[in-house]
């Protein structure tokens, strides 16, 4: 059992860097489920921390769905009456229906007005809408620029097609002394969006970091999964599902975990499993200051869905800030890096290395004096001087763990009915067993 | 499986006009647990849905009781010293001690006053009071009226009395193809009240005519008794205890249910039984609203006390609006016909379809594609435009039903799990069906 | 079963006078967990109740701890620069660190300070610090007094020590007819103060003499307890540790319960034991108007620590007012007299008394009529007037306890599920007892 690490403030301000590099190369990208845009996204991550990437072909059926054709776009813009160009890919990446087939005609106003989206209620923003599994063409648009329509003749061109490829998903893991695995899935099909979601596969690449050099004696396989959302855990689960129903310990969907909102914690489908037990003490500080949130699980959302599905049911629960559906800016081109902050994103992956640092050193302490308190004093636990008023964190640390310690509780559910910070409870158990008042038990 | 039933405006008309009608000819009636006022009752309810009536021989032993003597009363009145008429029956039912024996006698007022009931927090109510099990005489009235009560002789007369007869009650069945019952349970016995107590019997009615007429193919029994209180379900019990035992799949007790309060669901005994929870969830848009309170099992009350005993200890609830003892004109004459809507008289009827739509439908869903998602879109059950901001009630219901259709969890459960209307969770679940993609089993 | 006996005016009046004999004589007296002031404290109380007193020698083991050697102290005092009387033993018994070594000694201020002990926030307390198992000296003083010292050569002088000797602890015992203990632990270890600790003491044998007297035949053995707070309760739990594991039916440890705050009801570690239910419902009344608050077990506080350690995890539970650390007086000199009151020394003890009584008398109630509810007029136990709109209390009972009586619910369960006072409870199922409607079964 080793102490919890201190993280230096150089490995901050390294790690702030490989943030903003990371958000700066990844943002403009134009991403789909499938394609060149999500290969070149996992390049660049490759970069950072080593990935073995898969490619799983167009046409394989995955569970209860299929692996659709590939999708590429090369460019689109939709010119006005009077020859004025209205949209153009190059200005964003979402003013493409994504997944949408390629279309070169004229069009009537009247005619093209199925073919547009745009969000009344948030005139200045542009949605993010996808298209996979129905072949259709669409472009969306800021409210204010459709309103500004003129009656006319149209020019609708999107150059961009399906084809024969495949589904692309890496896998960073970072190797422990046993066969368990805690798994972080987050996904890489979103385009140009900051929150959702760039800060999922940012914050797991620090964190890969993070946990590689500060937790180096590991007895857990710690799996960064980077695939697309849906259609990706489908994939995975078809091939690993079994694997991961009989080794996972512990699993975090990381999703919208970059902005300054409060964390919100949603429950796995178990509801009280270890994955949502470790965090929910991990995070019990934002709690208590109202700067985190927890969830029980519900049927919609992201990945959790697959990996929570009643024939998996696994420990799978959600890491987030503002989650998904929460905030205005979800889903349009409002949420762009002026939502999202380095900072935060370094905040998270930091509390992954102490998430990760309670799962490690979890256990069910055994008291060696269950009779009685021991004599503290004469062991120079206790301070000397008796009856004082105030009162000690350690010593508190000290009374609940032994009081606990009769091998029915893990040090998460002390760090929990104590309100006592998890890695105060896991120091101050190493301290109590190097003085031979604990044995500690894994169950 | 069926879809939930709508009931068009013309019948909702014609249900107001039989409420209205039930109201005004049974209000003015002399009732009490055994005798004609009874009898003419049950034939009026008679006119409207097919009654069976039994009639049980006075001494007959019920369980820990004994069926009384038959009451019968032609007039009553009490004249003052200057020989003007105080009270007269015909006036208003209650002024005389339900069950009161005859009396025709001069009496100073200092006698009389132990004879006389009034109640000085309400000086212009006449209370109801009885007097089962104990022979005596007594007159009700206003405290208004009491004050003013000069000294002097009083005439006191009732022509009332006792004798063999028997207690009667009824019993309307709409029968289904298993042996499972439903039962409404309702009482006959309070004289010239309104809400406590035609609304029960006016609200079985109803209901007796909307589950026959929407419920056409049906599973259970549905069973709505017309009994006097107490002892009319002590009777039932002793007769019919053994066959609730075995095939009462849910019970309630309507009282009080014709106001315009707050509904008040009062869980059985048990606290969690089917008809608890199926209540729970067809009133819980009510409750959302704060127009719907629910309350644990307390053993005072109605008819519940006898359903509910240890010894029985039946699923049986009680569905009320302003529920006996909590409203101030509760066992008076305050409590007329202008205490009373008719609107929701038929509003509660509606209700009780709704219940017993749910109770029929209700099942244990089992998803034939546990593992993952299926893929909704291919099968049309999800806008083919994905990624959208907005949710989709239906969509919401379909992903709840199939994340809990693991065999475990009833569709009750899942309504009140996800939060969303049980008719819409019937309703989808129906789809699902159809799709292929659930199982229903019956526990 | 015995109806709940009524204390009458000149009882209480004797209580009083003893409750204030026994504040004043015990209060100046010099007490450690060791030596004459304890010894002299157990002759003091065992003139109002008769104790056995033991004694275990210096240096036996008793579990982890061995018993420290005793103290002894003649006098003290700190005198200043100016030859003037700093601190004087003879003015307050905190101004010495309990257990100090001896001392007799020139000191400049600035090495004295490591010797001293004040509190800043509360400038006029003298703090109360032990040092049993360090051997140091010290001084305590008023921040007032400390703020004012002047540079220069102090004269340190403590005429105390150590030596071979033995811990003194008593016990008061009333015996019953069974082999089962309800423990009362308290402890005579704290010099000087009122609250914490001659409430305690005071109480218990105040309720020595409520139980002596009004509960004459006792099934349970009511055991009190008088030791020095931690090492008092683990050396008694080294000799009687197993007895108390067999026979204990509840415990409580009584301190800090003569103060005027809001009761403090202490669950034991078990949560939910038998001592812990009756507490709760004989202090409902005080929790219902907000003047008694519930708390979960911790493990810091006082002898609940040794006798709910995990080995040992008695049903014991702590009955306070003001409880330890939850008051600024706590542990200095402004606990004194004037911060307790002899009234509500006299009132938790009469709860003590009420508190034996609902552990005498609880069993699991069985009723002889459980199909439907027996007839309540026919038997006299209700008016035979019917309707009313008022509840009786009585009839309320009745009807709660016949509902619970199937053999599963107890009557403390009873009380808490009805929200009736246990004394009303006990009284009536007395009542349904003597009218063959109820027996009783103990489990």
């Amino acid at each position: 059992m080793a102490r919890f690490p201190i993280v230096d403030a150089d490995s901050i301000k390294k790690l702030t860097l490989d943030a903003e590099i990371l958000l700066e190369s990844l943002f403009p990208i134009m991403r789909s489920i499938t394609g060149s845009g999500v290969r070149q996204t996992h390049k660049i991550l490759h970069g950072f921390i080593p990935l073995v990437t898969t490619e799983v072909a167009s046409g394989t059926k995955v569970l209860d769905w299929v692996i659709p054709e590939e999708w590429w776009i090369k460019d689109a813009k939709l010119v006005g009456p009077n020859n004025v160009d209205i949209i153009n890919l190059s200005t964003n990446n979402l003013h493409v229906v994504n997944y949408s087939t390629g279309v070169d005609c004229e069009i009537d106003l009247e005619d093209l007005q199925s073919h547009l989206h745009s969000i009344p209620e948030l005139p200045n923003a542009i949605p993010y809408l996808t298209s996979y599994y129905s072949k259709s063409w669409g472009f969306c648009l800021t409210h204010e620029q459709r309103i500004k329509l003129i009656p006319g003749k149209y020019h609708a061109f999107i150059n961009a097609g399906h084809k024969n490829g495949s589904l692309t998903y890496s896998v960073g893991e970072l190797h422990g002394t046993t066969d368990k695995i805690v798994l972080f899935s987050t996904y890489t099909c979103h385009p140009q969006m900051a929150n959702n979601e760039l800060s999922g596969p940012i914050v797991s690449c620090l964190a890969y970091k993070l946990i590689e050099e500060y937790l180096p004696k590991r007895k857990f396989n710690y799996r960064f999964l980077f695939i697309p959302e849906t259609i990706g855990s489908i994939t995975y689960l078809s091939r690993h599902g079994d694997e991961l129903k009989h080794n996972l310990l512990a699993g975090y969907v990381l999703t919208c975990i970059g902005d300054s909102g409060p964390y919100t914690l949603k429950r796995s489908r178990i509801g009280n499993s270890l994955a949502d037990r470790a965090a929910k003490v991990v995070w019990k500080d934002y709690e208590a200051k109202n700067e985190c949130k927890v969830l029980n699980y519900f049927p919609m959302g992201s990945d959790e869905r697959q990996y929570c599905s009643p024939g998996f049911n696994l420990p799978v629960a959600v890491l987030s800030r503002s989650i998904y559906g929460s905030y205005s800016h979800y889903h349009t081109s409002l949420d762009d890096l002026s939502f999202v902050s380095v900072d935060e994103i370094v905040n998270a992956a930091l509390r992954i290395l102490k998430l990760a640092f309670v799962l490690e050193n979890n256990s069910y302490p055994v008291s060696l004096s269950q009779y009685g308190e021991p004599n503290f004093s004469s062991r120079g636990l206790q301070s000397p001087l008796g009856a004082k008023r105030d009162r000690d964190l350690e010593v508190m640390s000290i009374k609940w763990i032994l009081n606990l310690a009769d091998g029915e509780h893990d040090l998460i559910e002390i760090s929990e009915l104590s309100g006592i910070d998890p890695v105060i409870i896991l120091n101050t158990t190493e301290k109590l067993v190097s003085n031979h008042l604990l044995e500690l038990k894994t169950h």
